[in-house]
């Protein structure tokens, strides 16, 4: 199970009633921060979810929308006695980046670790201790005016376990966990492999987030049947295709276009100009391409669970 | 006149409910920004207030909850097409202080110009175009853990123009305007002074922040007379003046008991500790102090008017 909670939904300023976008994704209790601009730690709070125990911030970009609130985090975590390390991610460029921003939050009691995630994605539990075993990060080009990039996370699920079929094979019970995780066991000098006590693999779960982007393939292919994507919807009306392509971003049509694409669930659209009063207002706009398009609110939270 | 409004009022992290202490001062359509935490440009929206074209920024120091909030407020200045030049002031390490942020900040299209206050404090229409004539920003030095110094704001008030006298000294109407400024005018080769049209100097306007401190002297003695203080209170219990004073900061009990000696017309507590969930609760600790005590809270408003 996945939970997600749409921390913000505003661009270039934080507003009053909208903070600057960014998503918390947690999984057995463990969790990703994607994006931190301005306000997120106030925007999390008032979500009423916890940034302290954070395992990694995934950053899209490097515009002060999206990092700004990175040295008011690190300070609070510090003060409220953080000690494990910190994870963050980005795009090229990353070190850079972060130099003024760790300058401005100062010493801290916890070490900052920056990770490059591979093409293919990183495994989780590889790097991140204790996070699910089956849960992948990977990331995918995006057309922004910077270097930048969307987020996949996926949570594998393997085939059904059969204790009779591991039984037979004089598997020990207290090796069955190993084999239901994907792992081979060794029982009296012969490998058993998960493929033979574990039906076929079952559907697992999918979100994306896109972080700021022009229309592109690499996104609707990033996203293909994913069980939820927040999308940029920076502009909300048919007419602004033009201006959002120009600057990097969708409009809401475009947003549901990609995700009628990529065939995705469900669509959250997010980082809406403050232009913007109503983000209501404008649905149809996406609706009408994709009738599963929600406009993202702060604060909207969404458990993606397993099928039966 | 002054309008004074608190946006925030509270310390090391922003709530939800209760931004980061920071006052925003107006006087006739010129402003002074007192401190710049993460999400202070949040709070002046949310106060009704447009910081877009703030004369000065003056830090009191330069812990992170005074000051992260100027990248992204620097953006959006340039971003909603600021041309002015922005001055901002702090106490000693400005230029250190600010580095980091204004390389955040990036490419502006406005100036950024530090400026020192001197001792004895600057007439703010000698460098602030336009801003009101008698306007003077004084500093004092505080009692923190760092450099850090608080604000006094003055806007004397020459004596009762009297136009009778000018006219029988033969000054032309078009100059009276000057003399009620305290400037001196040239009449036929001969100077007349403004003492000679002005009747004694009335009472002005005073306000003072205290930025961070324990109670000191300094404080006291800059906050004499003053009509409205804005006062560090980061503890609300009596018992805790010993832990405030360890960390540079009043309780409710002290900043009353300062405002009591200094002889101020009226208290705000601020820069609330997060421990304090409701700050009415502990009123009464100052109140039997002083009893011209508020508890500030985001977004109040007092405008100063001199006395007819």
């Amino acid at each position: 199970m996945i939970d997600i909670t749409l921390l913000g939904t505003s661009s270039m300023m934080p507003l009053p009633e909208r903070a600057l976008t960014s998503v918390f994704l947690s999984c057995d209790g463990h969790s990703i921060l994607f994006d931190c601009g301005e306000g997120t730690q106030t925007a999390a709070r008032k979500a009423g979810v916890s940034l302290m125990k954070t395992d990694m911030i995934a950053l899209t970009h490097y515009h002060g929308d999206h990092i700004f609130g990175l040295p008011g985090l690190l300070q609070t975590m510090h003060s409220m006695g953080r000690a494990e390390p910190l994870y963050i991610t980005g795009p090229e460029g990353l070190t850079d980046a972060l130099r003024p921003l760790l300058t401005l939050a100062g010493t801290l009691a916890f070490e900052i670790i920056t990770v490059l995630i591979p093409d293919g994605g990183l495994e989780l539990d590889t790097v991140l201790k204790g996070f699910k075993h089956g849960a992948k990060l990977a990331v995918f080009k995006t057309e922004h005016r910077v270097a930048s990039r969307g987020y996949v996370f996926t949570l594998s699920r393997p085939g059904r376990f059969m204790p009779e079929k591991a039984q037979a094979l004089g598997v020990p019970e207290t090796q069955f966990k190993l084999l239901q995780r994907g792992q081979s066991v060794e029982v009296d000098g012969k490998t058993v492999f998960p493929g033979q006590v574990l039906g076929a693999p079952r559907k697992g779960l999918k979100f994306v987030f896109s972080g700021d982007t022009a229309y592109c393939d690499t996104l609707t292919e990033a996203a293909k049947d994913a069980d939820l994507a927040v999308f940029d919807a920076t502009y909300a009306e048919d007419e602004q295709a033009d201006i959002a392509y120009e600057h990097g971003h969708m409009n809401f049509r475009l947003a549901a276009e990609a995700a009628s694409k990529a065939n995705v669930k469900q669509l959250w659209l997010a980082h809406y100009s403050q232009m913007i009063k109503d983000p209501l207002e404008y649905i149809e706009n996406a609706k009408k391409v994709f009738e599963n398009t929600v406009c993202g609110c702060d604060g909207m939270k969404e458990t993606l669970l397993f099928e039966e």
